[in-house]
């Protein structure tokens, strides 16, 4: 099973620093001019839709950053977690002013990155009981792509590339300008740093015994139906990774699921996913 | 009439080269090992649903920073723009490898950046004849809020604070904390920078008084009903902004529009728009 | 009263760290060949001249960025106090060779900032017992500003824009651009982000009319006699705020502060304050 | 003759830049919302006072990076240039909106600069036939150093070191902690990279005799009397430089500048000097 | 075979700018004070022993960042070039001060890529006329390692990872934390990126056995004798790369080399390259 | 004797924060997909070969930055250490992930500065009984000058310049250029920054004249014999420091040392010095 490790505490750091700077800019004037110096404050995280919860630890490096006061901020959930509306998600305690101030850069990473697990978790349970994987794809938010491919992670999804240098990924227009399947699966193989996949993308038949007697490590079949993926199954025989895509979606991914593919990539999971509704409530 | 002024270029170019980073990282491997080094390529970029374009220049500047071979932009729409699905957008001529390095965060920007401007017109036009106005949130995606905020402006809606140093908005936590309507809008009149100025939530009528006499500049109504915000915008006669919030939809909007507030805000316009689905062909 | 809140101490350290790398580049030569390894000291920094003190934390943290061994910094006074030559401000303690590296950057920038307080100071009190508030400017030392304006603050002064963004001031330019008073402020109130105050400057009577009929909500009077800008007062009538400015110095400034203006803006404030004499004393 | 080299036009780029980023923020509101798009505008950058100008390059990358349209600046004079109230040092002329935008950015720098060249230039000219140089300080403005000596190089002085670490200057703390001035001057003799000379300050003719024979490069003559001053040029007999500080202002710099002593420091040029007051006035 | 791409300019561009930083720091004082300014010059760039050129465009790029003026730099060969002593590899020409600035920078990054790229030629053309490529390591020199590869590329060595996160590679400790090379692959296989090889390093004939049945996608035989490689080479029989390490060098190669093995990687090639000499010569 | 401070921490915790990046990427994705989490472990860092030991905290840097999981480091020798094959440097505690993720870069860094310590003390060593010390030159690798200069000074070597602001090192070319030796000496003696020594390159004995009479602080005997530098070490008679370089090497040395010269400068210190081979070995 997949465990995603924990995000990387300099990257969050490094990006919750500019969210701040970009929402709070000069100072929090509102709460610096309304709110009096040293009052105390609590608050609690919560959630007011059903979720799986991800970017615990964004949220908390938000309130960790937004000041040199000592913030506590206590998780009640993990990463993954299920929650309800309702549910209480974290515990803040410490100056009422930097926990305003911190509210919404808080908030907004928090509904975004739920929102991605929440919707691979579901596409992850349309496929339950197949040997099919759920992977996410390069169709993410700009600056967003290493905290989204962790969600996907959280939500039970596995990782494609991360970018351009830890994949080979053969789209049709490399293939036309290598001039054929072949020539483009065999350029890669001899040239790519030695730790990458030579992944290809085929649309016919006839590409695919291309791309499987040349040699790749990875088959990415684009816009089949489910019978032509089921054909490929069978004609690879486990000497290749098979990975559909094409438009796939909660209505039609099991039809794909049950055809034995290794993956089925899904952009949606970083391209449509909602985001969800959090609230922080002062306690008092 | 609100018209957008131009993302600045400079940022654009810091923002740009960043998300080119995040997605090609140390080298665009298939590219370099499969497309044949000089070879010349063509593209269009189209739009695969209806859309108002936002983000031309943002997409311009993926195909700029990717190469220092001579990559050529040809626009051929303007943010704004409403076009149809299979319309053409631009026209890029150039190295056939940059070209396919920058396609995908090119995409990326520009789908989003649409999808922003495209729900914030229905909006519009879901309150076109009424006085009021639609204003978007700080709910927005963390590193974006310009870029979003600008496509909000693109869709003919207006900007409210961009951030919390250019606004003072007296949230019901502010309230409790000054000891009062009254307490929270005179403390922010007196210390705030000259050139904010003070906006108080209310949520109820006698909220709604205090913050009349305490002399703040503009008011929110928050999750009133219609009528109560008809009522409110007949107590203010004018004398104050009038905003009102709290989730409204395109079904409920026009409800609130006739009663002559000045604002709608709508977190959804930032949190909850779709991604425009967008290709880039090769045309050889 | 205008309490400043201390300045952001992630702004202060990256400031700072800026700041010593200009001073010390690769290494304090002269202390590093010079003063034996592990060598302890004490200090005590202290004002050669009477001051209203600003910027203690900025000094703090010279001496916390200079070195990761432990120097005790132990401010005497808090910004704003009032001291005379002689008064001890602070008193450092540990590693003689950091205490001398960091220095002059420390006395650099607390001279500066408690010049700039213990300037405005004076002007605050040659206004004392009128209505009128002492209003900063833009005419800051580049990359100061934000520093600069606190020690305003401290001095008692209040904020005008920290920038081009934080408040609208529509000037002579901008007006002739615009073809007229009317027009530039009718502009500005439809397409400025909501919570901004839309100030415009006028410099006859004819202009203040079509400022006030247009909806301005401050207005700057510039370069008026306080007859003019007496009666601009008696016209305003508490409608708008009004500010005043224009080669108003310490002579002059009261005899506009009792007209009932509500602001006085000052350049000098932070172009033409002096620094302050302050000294680092190695106590043994 | 000091010629001073042109400031690097790289270091000029990043300076600048920062400075518009703190004046600029999100965005020039009043000019974006006030000033029609596409407007042209001519300008001119005129003096207020007499001066000598230093900073010209500087004004000119204000106007340079505000915009990606072309302005066009063209200085009338060079730096160095003495000049009078009203006299045009520079014409500017492109979009009206960036021309506005860059305005007070351009003027702060350039009327610092100009400060600090104009009262080395009064300075240079107290001494005027004797053998002495004036000498700047590490007394320099948090985040200007280079450029405040670029306009001490202007103005006519020469400059002393630009940081810790280009240059050996041994105080009265580095004696004590090395047991007396021949103990710190050997140390630094032996440990101190090859290009950098060894200057010590003494206070009495007993440490003047012990700095010469342990082999100074250059010593430090600290509040001494004219007469004191003199009788050390002629022990030192040309075999050191030499150099006086202390509180030495316009009155009193002739009676040390006729000792023969080589330099003078003045920490004033760069701790006191005024901010000239110019103006970019817009022609039509 | 291997084709290098051209380094990327933005990279070289960012790298360049901080090497002539770390060299020229304030200012080129020598060449600032001596050299007339204004002063043109013409040099050469020369060889003084044979070697294989990489580089070339690093070197120009030192020319192009070091002056806004014009200097012309005319590469004479190309990366990859084997040259003779006294060959000349450039020309540059312009001002003669930026030429002397930049002259040592250029030379030092110059000398030590063509290293590298002369001492992977050494080794490829050891095993010419085998199946044995030439492979690079993580031995690299902190903040050069893009760099270094790309001259290994040059010298006609193919690249193994570029950091951890572009290749799986199992080592001993791996295995040992993981309990066994079969959990460990199977660990591997179950939750890395899509695009990732899995390699292994076995050093025992058992350990090949458990590598093969798990599906590593590669093993790295460690520290085995030629004999042990060439039964490892038949017992795999292509189903997997087999890549050879350890302590290989000049002498040993070739009988690693004729066992059929698919790869030698040698850490030499980086940490032990020697730095070719180099000359600039100012013609007139 | 000299005996180097250690490297300023934020300078190491800057510099290993980018090899970190350059060498994990977006993750360690073999520790991170195979070594379960949590799992503790030991390891000693040992040498493989006799060295003089230059980089410890450099190497500590690298497994404090690597995790904020506490990893305990136990440096058991100093830099300046002299050590055999087989002796342990230091040992690490804590987290077994992060240990490996972080080994590379720590033996990468610890390898060469190691080299170039060892490399310079049997410089120092070949001249001990003389007046002569070791001096180093810039000719370093791009981006590891403070370091590498380091190591020569924990390695028994003195050093020169740190960059061309820091010294004036006046060579043919700008011999040439100023006209002579006499005019280039005296134009920096007129123009430098106060601090820094006037040194000139010279070639033959009238050269050497020239710059005595000149008034040079120290002089540079490039490619001399021995005896024509013995000659100039009577000459100068201990009026200058004089310097010699040129292709000296171990075998030559000694016989430029006993002249009497003060400083021979060897380019190979830094150019060739090996890098020495370390281990990370796990204990269990």
């Amino acid at each position: 099973m997949n465990t995603p490790r924990s995000l990387d505490p300099a990257l969050l750091r490094h990006l919750v620093a500019a969210w701040l700077a970009e929402d709070v800019g000069r100072g929090d004037v509102t709460t610096n001019t309304v709110v009096p110096p040293g009052r105390a404050g609590r608050a609690r995280l919560e959630a007011r839709e059903p979720c799986i919860v991800a970017g615990i630890e964004a949220a908390a490096t938000c309130f960790a950053l937004v000041s040199y006061d000592a913030l506590e901020f206590k998780g009640l959930v993990t990463d993954g977690a299920e929650v309800e509306a309702g549910d209480v998600l974290a515990r803040i305690e410490g100056g009422l002013a930097p926990i305003l101030t911190a509210e919404r850069t808080a908030l907004n990473v928090l509904g975004r990155l739920s929102g991605v697990a929440t919707l691979t978790k579901s596409y992850v349970r349309a496929v339950e009981g197949t040997e099919a994987r759920i992977l996410d794809t390069r169709k993410t938010t700009p600056g967003l792509r290493l905290l989204q491919k962790y969600a996907v992670a959280v939500g039970g999804g596995n990782n494609h590339r991360f970018g351009l240098d830890d994949g080979v990924l053969i789209k049709d227009n490399h293939v036309a300008a290598a001039g054929g399947v072949s020539e483009a699966v065999r350029a890669a193989l001899g040239n790519a740093p030695l730790g990458l996949k030579i992944e290809v993308e085929v649309t016919t038949p006839g590409e695919l015994d291309e791309a499987l007697s040349a040699g790749a490590h990875a088959i990415l079949l684009d816009n089949m139906s489910p019978e032509m993926v089921a054909q490929a199954v069978i004609k690879a025989d486990g000497r290749v990774v098979l990975e559909v895509s094409g438009g796939i979606n909660l209505e039609t991914i099991r039809s794909y699921a049950v055809t034995g593919v290794d993956f089925i990539s899904v952009g949606a999971l970083t391209h449509s996913s909602p985001t969800i509704d959090l609230a922080l409530e002062i306690e008092e």
